[in-house]
């Protein structure tokens, strides 16, 4: 019999993409038998994952994520490139369904045998979510989709998530004065690698406008932050600001230039495998940390004394510290 | 015999300093029998909090902030307030030292009988330093200090820390350009109440123009993020950005003004009780998350196998996810 991990990474066409639709079901499950199914299949897989390039995508509600992803795929999937596309979103189990990585909205990608989409998984916390689907793009990289693409809809700390688990983040933006300092103000513009103005034929002179203030609001946030960039060392990527129009399907082809020269210079210079490894770190405490939270909260122990703690702390009966104290004893004890 | 409470809450001068000085080095003691009497001692100071103003107050090196509050500390005992200064340094166990709240530098106020002043614990963590200042905050108050100014250089997140634990989050600044979009890139323009740009006097129109500047950058940042700024409601308190220059005494009673608007302001709209409320039990979630990490790190099993799994991890030969469900399953077991 084949095995789920083997027909993932060897199965033919419709064959292959009913294996990953059924492994990525499995590790969104909770439950504890299919759990441990789920890890032996990423045990199984992991070798055959991490040579794929992944790229993070976020912007705000109608700056045309969709349509940009539909042409990039498309383009990609032209120059021989098979391509995955997931989404994380937060807010989908609130809103009662996610519009993002709807497939709907890709309409000639989303039918293509060489693209594979994937909407949010519908769980509740940005963690949870997140944990699937950076799960979700093992799978695929070990199905052979080289390039994969994480959308974002920029809910809570849903950026940071995607390009903490991503090679490069981009980030789309219209051609508004005003959203610059909005992405500076949540700290979503210092994780761009590369920001894309979209929509910018609808006003070329905005769209300009919004590029040079990008550019130097980048330029500045760099100089605070990272020394590397006061001498603009030719082997470092600087964070750099494209105009496009992913309607018309203008400026696609500019876009991964840029991309793939990041991606060049990254390797050269290490910064790409030593990402990755810092992600990978992160990742596993980030998971440990939502482990031990939820431990703590179905403790017996805990969830008797939670609710009256509580309200003490609240009333100042009791200070916060002292409550955290009897909280973590009344763990320990059994 | 005098319990340290009692001495806390009433004994007569050099008394109660020294058992303020006990009781704080009981809190900061890593001891178990100690964390016990710490304990119960907040528990019987905590009905005597409370009634204190908080002021949190922070700025990059050089910006004059000893100057600062030795003049505002001198100011409010004339006016017959008591003021304990506390300060919050997570580098000092690094740089060998913690310049901040050091009696060297607060030569009139630190004599002065109706001041006390303590500088930072010299602990590691910043959880770690901020618990123990927060707790000392506490027995200042039992003992009748009705000022707390919580001081802090900003390395790292300690302004959030600060700004977490006071009813009013003042941030100094140099009249600069520039230094205005590091604070919003790190976050802390949003943390401030108001903006104090200090050595006004060397470069009025430097400091005019930076006025200007954080005045514009607060009302976009308000903008975004706070409804209630469209309509300047009277009721409600609109971030400010005032120049003094406390080597010549000059702005501190403007200064001390406006402190004391936003705090019959916060007073009356329920803004500060309901701070102090989430600041409680933020204040337990930390210590409680604080808490579990620990225990996790000093687990024998987790400490078996955490080192191999970072490893596996960081090569890439077992999924991020697997190696944290493995370290929480072998907590489990005993």
């Amino acid at each position: 019999m084949v095995s789920l991990a083997q027909s993932i990474l060897g199965a033919p066409g419709a064959q292959q993409r009913r294996a990953i639709a059924k492994a990525i079901t499995l590790l969104e499950s909770t439950r504890g038998d299919h759990r441990t199914q789920a890890d032996a299949l990423l045990t199984d897989l992991l070798p055959h994952t991490g040579t794929s390039f992944r790229l993070g995508i976020s912007g705000v509600p109608g700056v045309g994520k969709s349509t940009f992803i539909e042409a990039l795929g498309l383009a990609l999937i032209a120059q021989g490139h098979r391509v995955a596309v997931l989404a994380i979103d937060p807010s989908s189990s609130v809103s009662g369904g996610s519009i993002l990585g709807d497939k709907t909205r890709m309409e000639h990608l989303s039918v293509h045998p060489q693209a594979y989409i994937r909407p949010s998984p519908a769980s509740g916390t940005l963690g949870g979510v997140a944990a699937k689907t950076r799960e979700a793009m093992l799978v695929c990289e070990a199905a052979g989709y080289d390039i994969v693409i994480v959308e974002t809809v920029g809910v809570g700390q849903s950026e940071t998530a995607v390009s903490g688990m991503t090679d490069m983040f981009v980030l789309l933006q219209l051609p508004n004065a005003g959203d610059d300092l909005q992405a500076i103000k949540k700290g979503v513009m210092e994780l761009a690698d590369l920001v894309v103005i979209n929509k910018a034929d609808i006003d070329p002179d905005a769209a300009t406008r919004a590029q040079a203030q990008i550019t130097s609001a980048l330029r500045i946030l760099g100089q605070h932050g990272r020394a590397d960039h006061a001498h603009h060392d030719e082997s470092q990527w600087h964070p750099q600001v494209l105009q496009l129009s992913a309607l018309k399907g203008q400026g696609i082809d500019r876009f991964w230039q840029a991309v793939t020269r990041f991606r060049q210079l990254q390797e050269a210079n290490g910064k790409l495998a030593a990402r990755r490894r810092h992600q990978s770190l992160d990742w596993m405490w980030e998971r440990i940390e939502s482990g031990l939270r939820q431990a703590f909260r179905q403790h017996a122990g805990v969830k008797s004394l939670l609710p009256q703690l509580t309200k003490e702390v609240e009333q100042g009966r009791i200070a916060a510290s002292t409550a955290a104290r009897q909280l973590l004893q009344a763990m320990q004890q059994k």
